[in-house]
């Protein structure tokens, strides 16, 4: 086990996981409409291309950003509240360390 | 100039190359429908991908198929009449050995 895990307790894992699987879902639920609703529009050849390129984009950056390895979750966590797609409340039960460093992380306006 | 450009007359490009780009543009059109029915139908991110999957697939054989080069064509035009893109009729004006060809190919049922 590294050191990094050890300093999450199995609460704090529980209330991560679950953060973590309700913002992948936002974004996926968001995905979704937006990739409907392109679809709709596309009327020739480099629309469909585009539309390609699109998801071939969206999926590279969605394999990268949700990283369940606890010691980048933080980071994790901050870069999802900056984009909207959770909320600091929602990680209430955290340690306050790690709150605080998720805080901070976000009003730093950090580009991860 | 290759010799197999020489075998094709001013008037058999005109017709070759419209019935290259009629067929594509119908290939597209289905496409087009078929990506937003599918689309349609995505609900969660194994959807997404599999319609991510099924574009970058149809991206690629179309990028391979679509070759106007001369020394191909014949075998080009045969695929497209197998696959129902194209009819025959519509490439009457081409000289009839090409046309014999391209006929033959496709009762042959080849694999392209």
């Amino acid at each position: 086990m590294q050191a990094t895990d050890i300093q999450w307790s199995k609460a704090e894992k529980e209330i991560a996981r679950a953060a973590f699987e309700r913002a992948y879902e936002r974004e996926i639920q968001a995905l979704v409409k937006e990739v409907r609703e392109r679809a709709h529009r596309v009327g020739e050849v480099d629309d469909l291309w585009t539309l390609h390129d699109f998801l071939s984009a969206r999926r590279h950056a969605l394999e990268g950003k949700y990283d369940y390895r606890y010691s980048v979750l933080i980071f994790v966590f901050a870069q999802l509240v900056q984009e909207g797609w959770l909320e600091l409340h929602e990680l209430e039960g955290l340690a306050t360390d790690k709150l605080t460093k998720v805080s901070a992380l976000t009003r730093m306006g950090c580009h991860f």
